[in-house]
């Protein structure tokens, strides 16, 4: 990646804004020379107006701050609706297509002071047919799949936060590729209406940044919790369970000794650690998650499959006609086992205050696909706040998240642990 | 009400077809000459257009039926896309809308055969400021809402079926106002992709009929439940508890009555009754519901609130305005507060199949408002399958509605149980 980039975080560059120190219109600018210079080699937005995103950041220098987000730029994925940017959702189908509304999100960021800055790149209906944007870290290689260009434009330091959605691992790959945090919220913490929607009972509103605290800031303004300001340290290390998932097998060298390790320096720094055994059960999550949301996008891209089949990806193509195999009886016995499951999983929180898993499988792989979700399905299925932290790098020398997970509906217990767990990763 | 409708139910007709007994086309035909003769009063529909629905009658009728509802015409409430007829989401907002794709239902529906005959009249967004529709029964009075139009336009013989959507009591009051059947889905049963989202864990996609066979038809196929033809009796009669519910003083005499009465009925004709008294948490459901939906469609809205206030009815401004007001504590205690009375009630099914209450406090009022949801927002809220049948008449001889409500998941129960208490009205 061409040298590191000098955007200040959000809640710095707030800050700054707040005491007169840094306008929006400047921070805005840093942005677009950023891109200007990056973007034909990293592609990460599917559209973008400087003067629109300038003509913004003005009319926000000219009020009092709005809130903790006022002046912030926000890169919006583009399967998220904007009245007055198109929004292609990843498909040749809605080439220049122009939404009449924001997506509700996208409203209340404008409602909250804070400047859209462009839309990012996803991949076709955010499921994993790749797009044109590249791995700042290294352009032959994927930023991941489906927030490709909000993981990217984040790691490029394009942008200091960048809303992306999640139905498998859509939040959480991307940002462990790219080296950048990844917030899932818990399910229906954000509001999703005027996304383009895939499976509507897992597609979650998350957050790309480049510190805990930034993602905590866009999604607490956006849900109404009341946002607390980082620096308190937590009152005491969190209790920590390491899971290593039923599908260890699939992580590579690099990624099953990073999370021992993390593990073993987050015991040192004075967390008290557990392992956690998942039952049976739980090795067959990744399967009902595929039934679950095969059942759902089958039904959810209707108009498209059966309109433009001819510009569908083969691989989106093939999964939709899966999705069409899946009886309404399959999905019900899925959804009763997931229901165990995410029951099972509420109790365990008892004994501990986080979980920490692996991200990804490995490091990025090359551009031709966007890597595998295996370590995202199941938490997304138990509907679970999961946020992937930058955690060292694999064999090649790209980067490797940590996933730290909470209880349902937990979301500033997983600001606060992540925190923790961010602040000794960085000593 | 004009002479009562020549129309043949869905089931009916469509056995027609498939038979070469009848044509799409005539079926279309007779529904635009209805729709000629009466929509001056009536004024169900936000758009229709007679050639463009013969257009696909015509196209139908050239195919070998692709599905038990080949051919058949269906309405389209207007808060639901489509994608070759305006969608106005029951707002001047939104007047002359085209959106881009149709939603998810209304693409099965064509790709099932089905004829889109035209958009459905909505309240403003789907809440309760009405809009023109008038009751068929008595113009004086209202449909009921926020599904106005499908239910006005299915008990005037315009269409056999129709979609209507409900967050509150949006599909059974208007069919009990307007003396038809009105079917409200278990959560989820019917994809909810390209609906304009007020409140998006409780708004549910239903359909307006006038047989229960015709209601579980539409939305078995949509959701991929085996379809069995009405006939079969029931091997023995349903076990039936009785809930006055907590709003029992809300009902008016003749809905009093007419309740006990028809339980008295129902248990000559060979029902097993139980009183179902429900524990003092249920009491609070539906201010939970109103906290709930109201955090929801303050961000669900967003967009509508800030760009266009002065386009909002008083009233809705004033519920966006309360709902700003609920905090996230609020909100998630609310969300606590429910599953334990959705737990409750599943277990409680142990004891009958059928649950029947109330549908609506009265026959339908005057035009000024759409009427009181208080018999739908607890159902609504617990998830439930919940199915409102005509039965009998109030004070002034307008409809009044029984609502049949089953346990969650459990909707060919629902059919099956309905369809045998409609047997028995019908005697």
């Amino acid at each position: 990646m061409s040298q590191a980039p000098a955007l200040p975080s959000a809640v710095e560059a707030a800050a700054e804004i707040r005491a007169g120190r840094l306008s929006s219109e400047k921070l805005v600018r840093s942005c677009l020379e950023r891109i200007a210079q990056r973007e034909p080699e990293v592609q990460a937005w599917a559209w973008i107006d400087a003067e629109q995103a300038l003509a913004q950041a003005r009319a926000r220098d000219r009020e009092t701050p709005r809130s903790p987000l006022h002046g912030i730029p926000v890169g919006i994925k583009d399967v998220i609706d904007t009245c007055d940017m198109p929004t292609g959702y990843g498909s040749p189908i809605y080439a220049n297509h122009q939404p009449a509304a924001d997506a509700a999100c996208v409203a209340q960021i404008r409602e909250l002071g804070g400047v859209i800055l462009g839309k990012a790149v996803s991949t076709e209906f955010a499921t994993r047919h790749p797009n044109k944007t590249r791995n700042p870290h290294r352009l032959t290689q994927t930023p991941g799949g489906s927030s490709s260009g909000s993981a990217a434009a984040v790691a490029d330091g394009m942008v200091p936060l960048a809303l992306g959605t999640q139905t498998s691992s859509s939040v959480i790959r991307p940002a462990a590729y790219c080296g950048v945090v990844g917030y899932k919220p818990s399910f229906g913490l954000i509001n999703r209406a005027g996304m383009k929607f895939l499976s509507e009972s897992l597609d979650t509103i998350g957050v790309l940044s480049r510190t805990v605290a930034d993602a905590a800031l866009l999604a607490t303004q956006l849900a109404g919790i009341p946002w607390t300001p980082p620096g308190a340290a937590m009152a005491r290390p969190p209790r920590i369970a390491v899971c290593r998932t039923p599908y260890w097998a699939a992580a590579d060298a690099s990624v099953q000794s990073s999370l021992i390790e993390t593990a073993a320096r987050l015991k040192a720094a004075g967390a008290a650690l557990v392992e956690l055994e998942l039952p049976a059960m739980f090795a067959g999550m990744n399967h009902l998650q595929v039934a679950i949301s095969a059942y759902e996008f089958y039904r959810a891209l209707s108009h498209e499959r059966i309109r433009h089949p001819d510009l569908l990806s083969a691989s989106l193509s093939a999964r939709i006609a899966a999705g069409g195999r899946v009886s309404r009886a399959e999905y019900e016995a899925a959804l009763v086992d997931t229901a165990r499951c995410r029951a099972w999983i509420a109790d365990a929180f008892a004994g501990f205050d986080l979980i920490i898993a692996p991200s990804a499988p490995s490091e990025a792989p090359e551009l031709s696909n966007t890597g595998e979700p295996t370590f995202g399905l199941m938490w997304t299925l138990l509907q679970l706040p999961c946020l992937t932290l930058p955690c060292g790098t694999g064999a090649t020398g790209l980067p490797l998240g940590l996933q730290v997970i909470a209880a349902a509906g937990c979301d500033p217990d997983l600001y606060a642990g992540a925190g923790w767990i961010e602040h000794q990763l960085a000593r």
